[in-house]
């Protein structure tokens, strides 16, 4: 029992027998890294990962709600007491003191001083990634997070007992997107969200993928125009067209109109589910596939064929499973949250998807891996 | 961007550019072992970390979901294909295959072959801790977070900015000590799941707390007995009363039966925020400060500090957060669950312990560390 009882259950131990003092002992939310699924010598069977699991969504609903209250963006480049940043944010005293210190033993926050005379600031990640008013800002999507799928994903049971979705539709029967397109505000925010967290793929893919026998390229639901105008950033000789729906355009035309090459760059109306695909050397789906159905995902593979010429290239972006189903969790995650999200859509692997681009009649296929647990699986024709 | 493009979010990389194939690289579940609150280097700042954190409520609500519908204890010694798994637990066909080989991929099932041919088991862990028909169940704990905190914690905000619990009494008025304690099955439940997570704390004290000096200890809030029975059976020379309501009595009798110790352990009825505490040598409170607003909490140190002896210890076994409030992050979240389950109630540190304890006359304090993120703060009469 002697490893148990001295693992790390996401802290470190208050120094043993050291009255009113703590050893400044390195910080471990993430507990020790566990070789599993390896099994465990019967020395190391402990009960430690699974309670750090199972209490793991404290922490991640503690960074949430921060996002939420705009903990990083109220305190920007400065250090605020608990009081002052508190008194800005809302915040009751109970909790103040609760809250900015878990934040800050997570590593989300810096302070200096104890208590009352504590002064809190942003660390440089933070900093950079969670005020709304810095350009690389990637909380749209945790804020997408804590709204909806926080709440949504504690029916997972029901989920996976029907096969049903478990968000607004279960209330409103309309399913997501014609919520979202209905909306021009949640359109805005939900594509900002995407942004957020794509914009390190895309760019891997514009600096990996080898453009130089391609001329165009389509981005197909290419949203906020952002997968075309990062590829005609870095490759000049690349023309692209951003393809979505006619409610997008607006929105996609303000944000490439920012773009250095927004010469290169069009938006082009239309709906994947009912119209051809405009014609390109290169076709695009950035985390488009996961959100249909099997039928839904071969009509894609498909319009995909169709819309390229002999040799042009049809690429998937996605948190694309390994092949074994052993390694990418958040990909699996992921399609759990296709899962809540629509019912029958669903993530795949890279075999999934080679078979259904085989059947299409494609000729060659690869994985190019991006970012985390994103990659690229691409298919020749 | 390179360190951001190639850090790991939740998962390994699909091999990069290689067809069908992954590696057998080490699954990453826990992340990279990552410095924090260092401030990173700029080659290090990346999102990762926050994405991580921010979308781990999943990861947690796939382990809680699999509890709850009894995926290891169904499998318990046995390995089943994913048809027949399923089925025994009433799955749809849609999620299976997503919500086991997450499982799978995060360490918390084993699998020989794959898809319909693929067999799943239990882990070490999973097999010991998480099958209810074992003495080491784990589980309760998970279940109540499941069946209950997982909801309440999506109030996180409300908490922080009305100071207000967020749990049943936010529908019926009734605090959740009063609805427990009128329901012996649920009482029954919530005293598992307690006693899940404090046998190796009560086991880590009974070894390392000196008890030669003295002969009687009352376990104030003693639940089922499981404190009195560790110690009585570890130390053959103690006498041990367990401490708590007139329903607990029922619970902790058939609880301490099963003790090779139980002839000197015996149930006691009282109310400690009425009456007077037993007298004997050593006092303890099993996570029991930490459920009251600072006023109940002194006045149950100055009853700790009447019912000993001169020389006497008191000792509290919580979450002890270190007095710089810098790295017990587990003890930070249990306090904000007292927000969101009492409103007023509070975890805290050694030093704010030990102002009580000298307020009410006790004389030395020293801190023990148990096990995990979990101390005993012992002072001396």
């Amino acid at each position: 029992m002697t490893s148990a009882r001295h693992s790390a259950l996401l802290v470190n131990p208050v120094t043993r027998s050291n009255p009113r003092r703590t050893e400044p002992l390195p910080a471990k939310y993430a507990q020790e890294k566990s070789d599993h699924p390896a099994p465990s010598a019967a020395s190391e069977c402990t009960p430690a990962r699974i309670l750090e699991v199972g209490f793991g969504f404290w922490g991640s609903k503690v960074l949430l709600t921060a996002v939420e209250l705009g903990v990083f963006t109220t305190l920007g480049g400065r250090s605020m007491s608990a009081g002052d940043l508190g008194n800005a944010l809302g915040l009751h005293p109970r909790g103040r003191y609760d809250f900015l210190d878990c934040l800050l033993s997570m590593g989300f926050l810096q302070r200096t001083g104890t208590g009352p005379d504590g002064r809190y600031s942003n660390t440089a990640q933070t900093a950079r990634f969670l005020d709304r008013s810095r350009p690389d800002y990637v909380g749209g999507i945790l804020e997408m997070l804590n709204a909806r799928l926080f709440g949504y994903w504690n029916d997972l049971g029901a989920a996976l007992k029907t096969g049903q979705p478990q968000n607004e539709v279960k209330h409103s029967q309309t399913p997501l997107f014609d919520t979202l397109y209905a909306n021009p505000e949640r359109l805005e925010q939900f594509m900002s969200a995407m942004r957020g967290i794509s914009a390190d793929n895309f760019a891997a893919l514009a600096d990996e993928f080898d453009f130089s026998g391609f001329n165009s390229l389509c981005d197909v639901g290419g949203a906020t125009g952002l997968l075309s105008t990062i590829v005609a950033e870095r490759h000049p000789h690349m023309i692209c067209q951003s393809f979505d729906l006619p409610q997008v355009e607006p929105i996609a035309r303000r944000w490439i109109e920012r773009s250095a090459a927004a010469a290169r760059v069009a938006p082009v109306s239309g709906d994947f589910l009912k119209d051809p695909l405009p014609r390109a050397d290169v076709i695009t789906m950035g985390m488009i596939l996961h959100d249909w159905n099997l039928d839904k995902k071969k009509h894609l593979v498909r319009l995909a064929y169709e819309a390229l010429p002999s040799g042009g290239a049809f690429i998937a972006i996605e948190n694309l499973i390994d092949d074994a189903r052993r390694e990418n969790t958040f990909g699996m995650l992921m399609s759990l949250n296709m899962l809540i999200e629509f019912g029958d859509a669903f993530d795949f692997t890279g075999a999934d998807f080679w078979d259904w681009c085989q059947e299409a009649g494609f000729r060659r296929y690869e994985v190019l891996h991006l970012a985390g647990a994103c990659s690229a699986a691409i298919a020749y024709k």
